[in-house]
């Protein structure tokens, strides 16, 4: 074989190894349960579908994380049972049908966050101090790891793996992704968490969400206190979880300016809102036997709810039936996504707002938003649907007004998550889209410091001034009460 | 014909007129010269190639715009010569080899841009007072308005008809793009404008960077302050340039955070760097007899730049004499896109950044930027070159890193540019990405009366319980005086 030949078939060789680095890259997936999992599957079947080796690290004791031939799974042992995890989400049912005030819904919110995360960080510091399984994850060498934020020990294992990091969500409890990334939300105009504001705030609106805004940090530590202390046990001394979060290469935000407030972003914040509604499947036979001429109602009310009580369920169920025909998903599984074709004409429902508006079907959200993002959404949904500008039309005129705007991008929000997914494995991380205020302490960030001794330089130099005036007045003076001596 | 069939066919007709709203808009684009209109030029003529109807509104003295097959021409008389105009950047061309002090360079800058601009605002108002024309263009009633904001003709005419803007930019002088799209750039980490700083500064180099910031306002009130009169003379009273800016729909900006520092974002903003070397044509004859093994070396000082003193040239020809084969263009006009394709070796200019990391040939940056973003982009490009991360790679390691980086984005940037093009016209604007900071005035966005407030509010609380702590030390001791006085 000539040497030519040799050469040309090492660069084939070598071609082709590049092309596995893009193509066949190794990720790390460390999901959160419930609905944030069904979105992320998403991407993940995507992601496998391109040719990547996908790990999914799941936690024995899962709600809807289960194995698929997409991806393998690796099942780690928790020290806490199902009945255990949904303990506290089963409280949640018994209150969420009580009106209460907004700061004890907060409250409850923060309380049941805290309940249910700290004992999946128990189940996370398993993963850490099992060896075995860290010597095998380690010796993957995984080129990524994708997560959900919204626990903390992908974070950990990325840092300890030196991976760069792809986040996967809706949003943090008291906006911790926006701070971790160091991304502006002016209060004057950015609703802060829960606040119940808009993006147009009278002053006292504003009072509030300031007040809101510069509590954040503290609703943070208190929330985050065992991610931080996970974090800081694992890792150096003093980091926190927002710290670590920092390191994230690309945030892939379920949202888009459709449904959220215009705001701000960092270079390396992605959004694909919608990602959820992307591809609709054929219905299974129970639901083949479709609507009548008025279309149907879908009445969910999300996928952590399992059951209402009976007396209130009679209630809705009473008002419903003089309506069009209903599909109520009381407990078990809807195939939401699927139904919400053209035919459906209303959807009671109020966590979930991208499906309805993705296929311009009207949505109608009820008084009752049950927990984290839920009461925001409304809140949001309800404003825009009020708008001057859209005074005169009808409901459905603004939901298909709507859904144009939102399904009118340049690339489909799963293809841009794809893209930037990849983009990571490529050049490990994005390294070009962090921001070097990630370098600054809060002082410096703020330029507090500048300030100050701007100030200082403009104090001196005023004080120099009125001295040198005053001297000179003063010269003056004596001169002159002198010369009339003199006279 | 059954009723049906005539709502078929009105359906049909509808769906053609909706069609038609997308595939041919009418567009008016008014350019600004030189470079500026050599990057629009190539968005300009892929409208026309997706159908949509262009008129290009040109100065009767203009230098690099001309008629084309792709668009219609709308040529306006002015007030002034070639000669008149280009008087003043001839005097560029004998102080630009000769070095001065960061400040003196703004000031010329500044001086330079009033100067070149005052002008082609006194031919902007000749368009506005010729009422035939005027009546012409309301007629034509276009769907979009694209233009570069270096100019203020269009902005003012966009109002005037009520038609959505798109800009189309690299950026503006003092930054007044981001001071009118309400675009946070905090000055601890993101460079002012011709500061000459990076993002990582020491303490006085973030001093300098805040008093630049904190000057801003007062440079953009100087550079812009014909643009200012004009609009206040058509517009209503008071409305500033900014003002009519901050009412632009979508802002293409023609870099993207290869070359620029990584800094936050508006919704609306959207990056289209790289725009303007996106399509290779085949060499022009002369070109043809390529460059030997070596590579050669391609010398230009950019669009504006007519000649050099012949002392400096003879210079330059003496140094690169000894180097590989030379492309110099000294006066006229260099495929330099076409040029810069995989055989180059080194380029050697200020101004293009991006038609060199684009096609992965070496950049050398001279150290005699010439005017506007020049100095900027040169100082940006060593700092990239110089980063401790790359400090064992190659210099042209480094290039294809960087080139690899940049080319590697989801959409291309002029798909991306006219998509956001195209969705203006779709939906007549882009309200959803506006953010309502545009509604707040200067306190009210800093929250300073809030914070105003708050601070009176806790002065009070803190006067009350001092005062009621001082009124119970009192009450007790007096007690207790008395006590021991009855005792």
């Amino acid at each position: 074989m000539s040497s030519g030949v040799w050469f040309s078939t090492l660069g084939f060789i070598a071609w082709l190894c590049c092309l596995g680095l893009v193509q066949g890259g190794k990720v790390l997936v460390v999901p959160a349960d419930g609905s944030h999992w069904l979105s992320m599957k998403i991407l993940v079947k995507e992601l496998y579908h391109r040719g990547h080796e996908i790990l999914v690290l799941v936690p024995e004791t899962s709600s809807v994380i289960h194995g698929s031939e997409s991806y393998k799974t690796e099942v780690y042992p928790v020290p806490y049972t199902k009945e255990e995890l949904y303990q506290k989400f089963d409280r949640l049912e018994d209150d969420v049908f009580r009106k209460s005030s907004r700061m004890t819904e907060l409250h409850n919110n923060v309380q049941l966050f805290i309940d249910y995360t700290s004992i999946q960080v128990n189940g996370c510091e398993r993963v850490l101090n099992n060896q075995s399984l860290m010597t095998r994850l380690r010796k993957e060498v995984f080129d990524l790891v994708l997560t959900d934020p919204v626990l903390p020990c992908s974070s950990i294992l990325a840092n300890v793996f030196s991976i760069p990091t792809v986040y996967f969500l809706r949003g943090l409890l008291c906006d911790l992704d926006l701070q971790a990334s160091q991304c502006p939300s002016p209060p004057s105009y950015v609703p802060a968490y829960f606040s119940g504001n808009t993006d147009i705030m009278t002053f006292p609106q504003r009072v509030t969400n300031m007040a809101m805004s510069f509590m954040q940090p503290y609703v943070c530590k208190m929330t985050f206190r065992h991610f931080d202390d996970l974090v800081s046990r694992y890792l150096e001394n003093k980091t926190t979880y927002k710290d670590l979060l920092s390191h994230g290469a690309v945030w892939l935000l379920r949202y888009d300016f459709t449904f959220e407030w215009p705001r701000p972003l960092m270079p390396n914040m992605v959004s694909i809102g919608g990602i959820n509604c992307a591809k609709k499947a054929p219905l299974p036979a129970e639901f083949v036997n479709g609507p009548g001429e008025d279309g149907f109602i879908i009445f969910t009310l999300g996928s952590m709810l399992h059951n209402m009580p009976e007396e209130k369920a009679k209630q809705f169920f009473d008002m419903l039936l003089f309506l069009v025909e209903v599909l109520w998903r009381y407990t078990g599984w809807l195939p939401q996504n699927d139904l919400l074709g053209p035919t459906p004409r209303l959807k009671s429902s109020s966590p979930m707002v991208e499906p309805t508006v993705s296929t311009r079907v009207s949505v109608m959200l009820c008084p009752f938003p049950l927990f984290g993002d839920q009461l925001d959404n409304v809140h949001r949904m309800t404003h825009i649907f009020t708008l001057q500008l859209w005074y005169f039309l009808s409901y459905k005129e603004k939901v298909v007004e709507l859904s144009q705007v939102h399904l009118d991008r340049p690339v489909e929000p799963l293809d841009t998550a794809v893209f930037w997914t990849e983009f990571v494995m490529r050049h490990k991380g994005a390294a070009h889209l962090r921001v070097s205020a990630h370098d600054l302490n809060w002082i410096q960030y703020h330029s507090l410091d500048v300030i100050g001794f701007l100030i200082i330089i403009l104090l001196t130099v005023l004080f120099v001034t009125v001295k040198c005036c005053l001297f000179c007045t003063r010269k003056c003076c004596r001169h002159g009460a002198a010369k009339r001596k003199s006279e």
